[in-house]
């Protein structure tokens, strides 16, 4: 049955091409207003895929956001296991979309490369399962195991949705597993299985001094610059040893053991590629802890944005009335992030200067998560990645967040299995986002692979 | 001659401020490119307005920025004095937009008052010399005293055109004493004479830490964040007691004597009244100095604007490659400009954490300036604003910076008579600057008896 899908999926890599191309051009970004219909747009048009699969009961369901598409096939019967494939298809915002080589939302391809955004993170990883059913009920008219899906549209923008969706749907969403891809591996050849998530608190603060922007001759020296006060605000966030000076910050963090920074220390990491690939000349974080440790098994904080007063061109001499700041924490599994958000609001509150105005929303909060190395599930996963790419899976701690994991371990009471396809310069998030197709073909037969494997 | 001058003006109010009006609906924003051709066509619309007065020569300068608009009248004869009428035609920009109550460029009016940018800074005060001339011409066909026009469209953005310009044409602006309209009262019934301007010095700083805008949950905790980089400078530049850290700043900064302090603390000046103009709880400044010290004898810094990162909607989890800040100083008399740029872009390099990189550059900047109290044209001042307003004129420091009085005493070797017509709550550079309509007539009054007075 697997050998019949696999040469299947062999034998339409061109026609997979052009259908994940035509995915990628649905611009389904979340964060803005101004695409709410193209959020719709794509969720229907994943409905209409599922359901010309052979999948039961497409649904675009309404949210109080953007739409989350379920589909499920339950026929591999009661002795095989459930298996739920989670995905997102709301993307990024594209700006600066001056240094994007090509259109965001063309999808073109160069050399090995499909360029568009959401093409690594996460329509290209998502998409790969509906290759995956295609190609076993083109062949067989059957899956190996049942298969439920659940495909968001607010996984970058934090939304509320999903976790009240899952919630109000625990029997239909009831399975033994979940898979995720939206991850990725450390190099074409070597993947890697994501036991550990980060948590993120994300907020925004707005600092007011004066009630309108003043003339800073006419008032400068004698009024608190709001912009002044937030800089000095986040300037003290942090100390001199990159220790987040937040009180509570670090309560729950558990401690790493010795054990688990071996395991850490060998994971293949080059600090001087990391360096390259981010462009700096130097890196700078948590003293006490190894650059590998600072961005996947530590919590952080970093200033996402920040804005203020005159920003355009020239030299206007106002002294403003506000001054925004957007700031979110990592968090390793333990922290809560409604109470990181809360130390962290009142945090802000207690060190404004006098004179000035604090107010602080929350835009996106989810837990962290750790996962069970030694599941039936967890052990497939390592052969069959092993199988299709040469080299045995690393296990890694991942420094972002994919907040599902930790539901679905509190809601569902399952574990997720992440096989991650994407490559470190995938350029998640920036421009130029792209997927390398040999991963999106290898992905699709590790998947095949994995639920032979598992329906056995 | 005055006399008649003052019922002309009396009689042709309506007709005044119907002009008035047409001069404020150009939208000659001289620090957005955009606007180029406005400038252009509010220069020609006043050369076209000098030549219909009758004066001579009329003429809109071209440089390499906005032109400069000059005009003369000389046949009062050598015996009389030869003022040199100084104003500008171009104003801010208008942003935020949606605070104003009517369109900044339809020089409504209301009450008392004719709202629009650049009615109180300056073209409303300038525009005041206009009729005064048309009174004088329109009554004796000729004018009390020599003068010569000097309207330039680059005093809100510092160009470097007006600089050129006076040095290029020193033998034509040659004159006595220079008159400028571009200050405020006190009250409505309390001239001043402002005595003392601060310099400026208006630069940009821009960091850069990684190469592109990078996913925060996949090299946060690791990397130097520019907006921590520089929130943490711009924290480090003013001390907890408001004084400016830039080594050197304040060294060449005359110490304010008694007598001054005295002079300075004569002038009306409620506290209460001015925290309720700004809109804050509390004043904060430079400790040792009254809050009317600060806000016009001693120099000061402030962030004019800051941006970096992401700053729409939503939330992005982008650990951002730039982050940018406007930062300027207010420079008092024997401060250089020129030397307190240099030593702030120094100052932020050297300051600037390790893997962050710094450029700065220079928008704007102008000497400060110290006006002789007196002078025959001084005095001749102060009688005629006693006689107008009903009270004597009060001496005072202004906060604000007006380069071109510098200009003048470098270049031309003459001080500058500011005839302030301004009031505090004009609102300039704020969203709803108005001018006062009492004072635009008062101002013309005061203007024919000040040229009747030195001419005769």
């Amino acid at each position: 049955m697997s050998n019949d899908a696999l040469q299947y999926a062999t034998a339409h890599r061109t026609e997979f091409l052009t259908e994940l191309q035509e995915f990628l051009s649905l611009p389904s970004i979340s964060a803005l207003p101004e695409h709410k219909v193209d959020m719709q747009r794509t969720a229907q048009w994943l409905a209409d895929r599922f359901t010309a699969l052979g999948l039961h009961n497409a649904r675009v369901n309404p949210t109080t956001g953007h739409p989350v598409v379920t589909a499920e096939w339950l026929e591999a019967g009661p002795d095989k296991p459930t298996v739920l494939i989670y995905g997102h298809y709301d993307v990024q915002p594209v700006d600066p979309i001056e240094l994007w080589h090509s259109d965001p939302f063309k999808a073109e391809v160069r050399d090995d490369y499909v360029y568009a955004r959401g093409s690594s993170d996460d329509k290209g990883q998502m998409f790969i399962y509906a290759k995956v059913i295609e190609a076993f009920m083109q062949t067989s008219g059957r899956l190996p195991v049942n298969v439920k899906l659940l495909v968001e549209g607010e996984e970058e923008i934090g939304g509320p949705s999903l976790d009240a969706f899952i919630d109000d749907h625990r029997t239909q969403l009831k399975a033994d597993v979940a898979v995720i891809s939206d991850t990725h591996m450390l190099r074409p050849d070597q993947p890697c299985l994501v036991y550990a998530l980060r948590g993120l608190c994300y907020i925004q603060v707005e600092l007011t001094g004066p009630a309108r922007d003043l003339h800073s001759g006419q008032y400068g020296g004698a009024i608190y610059n709001p912009i002044q006060a937030l800089a000095e605000m986040l300037a003290s966030l942090k100390d001199r040893d990159g220790h987040i000076t937040v009180p509570g910050f670090y309560d729950k963090v558990l401690p790493l053991s010795e054990a688990e920074r071996q395991i850490l220390a060998q994971a293949p990491f080059s600090a001087a590629e990391f360096m390259q690939d981010a462009g700096v000349t130097g890196v700078w974080g948590e003293k006490g802890y190894t650059t590998k440790e600072q961005i996947t098994a530590r919590p952080t904080l970093e200033i996402n944005g920040i804005w203020g007063g005159f920003t355009g061109e020239g030299s206007k001499t106002v002294l403003p009335a506000k001054a925004f700041a957007k700031i979110s924490c990592r968090l390793v599994a333990n922290q809560d992030h409604l109470e990181i958000a809360e130390l962290l609001q009142e945090h802000l509150e207690r060190i404004a200067p006098p004179y000035v105005k604090v107010e602080t929303k929350r835009l996106h909060g989810g837990h962290g998560a750790l996962i069970n190395l030694d599941s039936k599930y967890m052990r497939a996963a390592h052969q069959v990645l092993q199988q299709v790419f040469g080299n045995a899976p690393v296990y890694e701690r991942e420094g972002g967040s994919i907040p599902v994991v930790s539901t679905f371990q509190k809601v569902l009471g399952i574990d997720s299995i992440m096989l991650g396809f994407g490559l470190p310069d995938d350029g998640l998030h920036s421009p130029n986002e792209r997927f390398y197709l040999p991963n999106f073909y290898h992905g699709i037969e590790t998947a095949i692979r994995y639920f032979a494997e598992i329906g056995k």
